[in-house]
């Protein structure tokens, strides 16, 4: 089906979704509004749900439980649930992930794992259970209210991070509340809430509009401007005799457009770099792929090559502070071009509604006559490589290249904030492997939910193995999250990099200060503890020495990734990757902390 | 000073500070904002304060360190700190709880523990350290933003849960800010939300308003309207000849009434019963004391007693389902008088305005000629008890007057939502003890960090032991605080009560299905990964029969509780208090799950 005959599908299904409330009262097949949902759930692909149970969702979990290719996940506490779902629906493309959680204390509790999917920009659907209609009504002072009868209080917060706000309060509104909801959700790939008062759940409903299913298909563009648009780009790079750059970045995996943009690249020849969030957009083993671009802290070699093009055209960027090296991008704007999901930006035009997903197979048509300029550019090697060190010691110098030898194609590698995050831009990662991170957010702890997520998403589409780096400090606000990845047979690989302590905060901030450092646990005996009883599900590692990790790294078993493994890596506190070191200089400069 | 002199003196203080606005620019000694205010939390008598740090509250944190007084508890996360910071202030009254956290990712995390302190009244400064006020003007991409520039989110959500917003925008208005917050915040015994910027916590301002301290005396009655109102309470109390039952409740301990109450019994010799969040705001050994009321669900000797007395003055109520038998009062407004903090009811006539703190003490006065009457009511003894039972298993019908046994003068006792909450109702608890639970607002996990900040509170004030009962399920949410109660050399006891899950849930919906059920931990080793590491600071110990639990109780060293010590006590998944059981019925008829 050509692009514009998928948007008049989707606008037809649209329609017919329409017809359908109308028709609903003629409508024979029913279905409960807690399976309408679920059903919608299972359309979108969603197999595992995240929450815990809490009085005012139990009747939705027995249709849960009961659901036949829906999983419910019980997470340790609704922080971590809100995480995973988050990591899912990263790893999980086309899907979305859904945090069920109980009204109040529950749904509070989520608030930072729904923000941080909200800046980040994935689709995640807060399921939230609520009082009965009767008892929204009349506004009881009920267990988990704030005493004084504001029964609207949540939804005013949810607000804030959600881009569409569902509140059922009665059957016949809900499918369309729900198709709404859902819509608004992978349109736009941001948080949806949704609340689902006790005495809805078993009401029933005409099931007919489930036949249709929902559209991701985003609007389509004016056909008029967006030939302009083409024309004027194909003209400034035509100006610039072909000396482009791309630059792919984060709404280049949030927006889909991956494929798009790889037939992009490979028809014009046009090398590419990746800003940190669009890390693994592009597949870094792909021959005109030249590495990281993140402003003043770029690799020299890359630094030059980037800046120096005539003409930058950036894909789906977000131009953060951690993303850019704290806003030191040196090509001016009249150099620029700019694609994004919603809008198109040629120097200093921007040109509304005119998106990327559309746009790009036209470009790509117009612009692959600059080939045999584009494809003559030169791109520094991004290629393995590991330094010499001669200390034993694990350095973050050798540590990151070393794991570079390490990975394997479809292996998916989940990085926390922190030395972590910083220390994976400097390598390579293989073709077909994803990289969850969250560099906009930066919310410690995100990895662990996250990644029971991610490895829950990545064993449904059948991806590699699934690796962890967090850091010690990161690791204690979510540890308990360890726990359902035993008990679900999850098997990824955990690295705690144990430097004592925050040390990224060291390096911004009171580097010998008593309050970066943290309680010395007992690592290795994590997942015995926490749900690995009998010891045989889990294995568990300390490496104190470079050896001692190419030793395990090697090691075939572990490699292999049969059982969940957790490897604790000693580090010193006040080492760090070289782009955190100049990243935490630059961000302690702009907190100024006057007078001293 | 009397009552009337003190709030005169609150109103010359006020004023005093208002011309020290006026005058701040002739001020000589100057002070940083940051420790401006620091002096103020020390003038209310904060020692710990909780939180983690942050890029943006780093600089603010080398001045706590630094404070000779406030010690800088590192928590695990922020919703366990907001947890700590609620318990800190239940314990340590007169004084407040404070949680400092960093922009978005930090202070979100915290909203559930912030919201929780608002539905009970629970006096905490919410500070969070946030981008200097260049950046907040300029509004760039940082990270924790939501990307969009929508850099008041976070405060619009914070105003839902907090009673005042001190957003500090510049040095002078700095002083004011605080006062206007901190003087909300201990007035109205609710959360308060602060933001920090980076580049004000050096500024220097003038010290002299620190010289005023602040008041929070309670504004004065109308004299007229409550001289009308005690005539009138007097008045139906003569026609119910004396009839009269007190009930406290949970604003009695909130709102500081508990030795203006207590004078008022002894006084009057009226008989007293408590309301489940009321609980142990009266001596329970006062002879006058009869127990629990709690509607429907009360225990038949009780339950005549308060509901055929001729009037009941009920003082400081909070009527919400868990704390009223689901709202099953049996006793009519007309036999109703209602002293609250803010306003007074008598019968169907509200009283705007006429709070109990400052009328308790006249009241007292006026009513005390009924004593003959009163102090002959039958009052049906709450006396520790211990029930026959010839199973070996620990049944909730025995564990909790078997504790009764064990608890001692002083003890702080803190219990988690679930069955725990429910097991303490029934028995009486000894003089001078604290209970600290949160049956409102009912958050699991809660009771983990809020143990934290009761210990170190009743550290501070020279109360005894530090005992919590907390459910395997909730255990799970925060287990990681049990380790800054390790590094901070505090030794509570904690009963693990290992039922194989969510018991209260299964009371309530699902008693056999799947999403109540948990990972099982190995409980026993959990003091030692999360901080003990050589096993020199801690005890834990394992229960399965009732002999068991009465060794261990009897077992001085156990009961001295030199070190940190862990119980985990082995009930059965179907067991829980009688309480519990009536409470769970109606609330799952509540919910309704229509058309099951
Ligand atoms: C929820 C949350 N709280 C606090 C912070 C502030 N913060 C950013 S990084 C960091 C320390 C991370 O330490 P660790 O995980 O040990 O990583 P390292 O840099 O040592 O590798 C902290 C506390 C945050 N980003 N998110
Ligand atoms: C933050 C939060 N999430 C979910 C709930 C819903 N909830 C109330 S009680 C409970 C189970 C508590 O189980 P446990 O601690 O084991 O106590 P038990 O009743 O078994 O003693 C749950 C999940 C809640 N109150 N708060």
């Amino acid at each position: 089906m050509t692009k514009d005959a998928e948007a008049l599908q989707a606008e037809v299904d649209r329609l017919r979704l329409e017809v359908q409330t109308l028709e609903a009262s003629h409508d024979a097949q029913k279905i409960t509004v807690g399976n309408y949902l679920l059903t919608r759930l299972a359309q979108l692909g969603v197999t595992s749900m995240f929450g815990l149970p809490g009085d005012f969702n139990l009747g939705f979990l027995d249709l849960v439980e009961d659901h036949p290719t829906i999983d419910w996940i019980g997470n340790c506490n609704e922080l971590n649930a809100a995480y995973a779902a988050d990591g899912y629906a990263r790893v999980k493309e086309h899907s979305i992930g859904v945090v069920t959680t109980t009204f109040g204390v529950g749904e509070l509790s989520a608030t930072n794992g729904i923000a941080g999917a909200f800046s980040e920009m994935v689709p995640v659907l807060h399921l939230v259970g609520v009082p009965s209609t009767v008892q929204q009504k009349a506004r009881p002072i009920l267990h988990h209210t704030l005493g004084d009868g504001r029964y609207d209080a949540y939804v005013k917060a949810a607000s804030q991070f959600s881009v569409y706000q569902a509140i059922i309060m009665n059957k016949n509104d809900a499918p369309i509340q729900i198709d709404r909801a859902l819509t608004e959700c992978i349109t736009l790939a941001r948080p949806v809430y949704m609340t689902l008062p006790t005495d809805i759940v078993y009401q029933e409903i005409g099931s007919q509009r489930l036949l249709t299913p929902l559209s991701r298909s985003p609007p389509l563009n004016d056909p008029a401007t967006e030939d302009f648009v083409i024309e004027l780009i194909h003209q400034r790079i035509k100006e610039a005799e072909g000396d482009v750059v791309v630059l792919v970045d984060a709404c280049v995996i949030r927006h889909d457009v991956k494929q798009e943009v790889f037939d992009l690249l490979k028809k014009t020849g046009f090398p590419v770099y990746a800003a940190p969030m669009g890390k693994s957009s592009v597949d870094e083993n792909y021959s005109r792929y030249g590495g990281i671009y993140v402003g003043s802290i770029t690799h020299p070699d890359i630094k030059g090559k980037v800046e120096n093009a005539k003409l930058l055209l950036s894909i789906g960027s977000l131009a953060s502070d951690f993303n850019t090296g704290n806003f030191t991008y040196r090509i001016s704007t009249r150099r620029q071009i700019e694609l994004h999901s919603d809008h198109t930006k040629v120097q200093f035009a921007r040109f509304e509604g005119i998106g990327m997903k559309r746009m790009l197979p036209k470009l790509t048509e117009r612009l692959k006559e600059f080939y045999p300029i584009g494809s003559n550019i030169e791109v520094p090697p991004f290629i393995k490589q590991l330094p010499k060190q001669d200390t034993p010691v694990i350095s973050h110098l050798w540590f990151w290249p070393r794991l570079s030898f390490f990975f394997k194609e479809e292996d998916v590698i989940v990085t926390e904030t922190g030395t972590a995050n910083f220390g994976i831009l400097d390598i390579p990662l293989p073709a077909k492997s994803i990289l969850v991170s969250q560099i906009l957010w930066g919310s410690i702890g995100w990895s662990v939910g996250s990644c029971l997520g991610a490895a829950l998403a990545a064993r449904d589409i059948n991806m590699g193995r699934v690796i962890l780096f967090v850091g010690d400090g990161s690791l204690q606000l979510t540890v308990q999250e360890l726990s359902p990845m035993i008990r679900k047979g999850l098997r990824p690989i955990i690295f705690v990099l144990n430097n004592k302590g925050y040390s990224i905060e060291r390096y911004i901030h009171g580097k010998h200060r008593k309050y970066n450092d943290i309680s010395e646990w007992n690592w290795t005996s994590l997942l015995k503890v926490l749900g690995d009883l009998d010891g045989t599900l889990s294995r568990t590692y300390t490496v104190r020495t470079k050896k001692e990790v190419s030793d395990l790294l090697d090691n075939p078993t572990f490699a292999n990734a049969d059982k969940i493994q957790l490897v604790e890596v000693i580090m010193d506190a006040l080492d760090a990757p070289r782009a955190l070191e100049v990243q935490a200089e630059l961000t302690g400069k702009g907190n100024a902390y006057a007078g001293k």
